[in-house]
């Protein structure tokens, strides 16, 4: 259960249908995900939120596919399940194979393991890469 | 400082020594930067993690420059300014624009954002995701 | 499941009951919530972690509403399921409206995506902020 | 360093000088901080986080105080300095006193502690708090 | 469920099948663990993930119980629910009493408080610490 | 520099001086760290916080050693810089060899690498566990 109740699509209206509208057009779907029936509860984050990530999300120096992977490797570190879930579906209708998913998986954990290391030994920025 | 003492090059032998080869050899560098030399304290740890690396970032389904931008994504979320630096530093050496790296950072910032909005909203998991 | 059994209240003797009375007396309600019967196995953790709670949140500069608020700030940034669930329930209990809630999700949103942006671009301090 | 090389304020067109020009006039101050002429390498990312800051942290059912301190409590989580020491500032501008930055820091402190208990007792969330 | 479908005992062959022996042999178990089956989708991984955490785990200067109790505090700091609850399983089996699951769980809750306290102060590292 | 001014230790009294007197006297040491002189702007911080470290850091079924290295690990998931100095400091102190501390590293790097791989995979907990 969310904090707040999940707005219905057949009960939105102004904002929140406008918006709605917009995502199933946009990404050519025919029913609301979870997070975007939620954030309507406040229509000025709503519009807010899907505009940003319109904007972000979109072909450019780096395609969708490479953005949604990134997205994903983000979710991951932050053990957020909702969004490890819908970006990886994202990504692989945006055509990423299995097996680049798992490589990604794999770069998302040495990272980590890295960043930890780096702390523990607290080590110094090389003057090479200031 | 580092809470260890840096290994000196001229002061490697034995596994280090070998791995420290590996690592110029393999990159086409002439110093070991600090992240080596601190962990070869260890000199367990320096060769474990330089084979995992080394077999994680190589060419796959990935291009290394997609794999280098995603460290450096988890590295960002993770708040480690060696990993951001160092990582950003050899996605530029493989290739990667400014354009692509600010493109990255982007998603990071809007992935950070939703992650939490997904928190906060306690967002339950579409059937369509499971 | 907790990894360990949750203290029931008609168990709690000594140090647990005097606190579970306390909890009750404080808060007016009737039941123990989970966190304190499971923390209750270790009855020194119990105690002082109520007293610390009691001492922080009580009323002083910032009224009691502020302090649930960042309370919750903290759990989502945390993504702290329980800890969201019942201190914005705690929260509202103490006067914050719906509209108060979702405020400050918001201000949570836009101040992770931020952070990582700093992080990312690795700003340096303002003289006038040191 | 930044990762970018800051944006100086003379060199600012466009878009960017729009935007620098409303922070100058909004915040009523004389001088953009590094955090604005960082992300102005990216004049979109300018413009949009600009845009969303105005819009999120203006005076609604919470007061600009509140949610200042609110924005610090996250950053402190992140272990974010520069965000925690330009929304301090901001927050003490905005009438903040001493005692209000450090009763918030106590809630911080025991928000992350009491967050960490509740992961590692596994706490079931009460039927009270669906 | 699982992004990918977690390798079921019967099916594993070459590599995958060579590792899940061994586990079954090491940990003197007949069951191979979720965790195991779900990594096995990426062969190379489960083999590399496997060697690296036999050769970190080991008896050394430090005994086994202290690193499962250390690997559990850090599975806590990261809300990590199967790593807090298989490894504080392996600590137990290993020798580890409730008394001492119980200090390490007050030890990682003071530590999260105060590294929070640090931040949020912005301690400066005393020259004795250098 | 700290967000509020360091209390120096000649300018202490009451609550402050009487807590700053017994560090110095519990820890055998002569100046007090910057920690302690930080939170002591609010000298209830300063009372509560070194009452709960010396109830918790104590020698009971875990050794003080054991209490330290688990400490910082938890300050290394945290990328808490002071924490990591100051508490590896202690644990040294205290007995821990520099292998020790290695090795504490290391079951550091290889939890946060698979407690990721774990929220990857999206891992379900095996029933053994539950």
């Amino acid at each position: 259960m969310s904090i707040f109740k999940p707005v219905s699509e057949n009960k939105a209206k102004g904002k929140v249908k406008k918006v709605f509208d917009d995502i199933k057009k946009t990404r050519n779907i025919k029913k609301i995900p979870n997070f975007w029936r939620a954030i309507a509860n406040n229509p000025e984050t709503l519009e807010r939120t899907w505009n940003n990530l319109k904007q972000i999300m979109k072909k450019g120096a780096l395609d969708p596919v490479t953005k949604e992977l990134i997205y994903v490797a983000v979710s991951i570190t932050n053990s957020c399940e909702y969004c490890i879930r819908s970006h990886t579906a994202a990504a692989k209708k945006k055509g990423a194979s299995d097996q680049m998913v798992k490589e990604m998986i794999d770069v998302v954990g040495i990272a980590n393991q890295n960043n930890k290391l780096v702390e523990s030994y607290q080590v110094e920025v090389d003057k090479i890469y200031k």
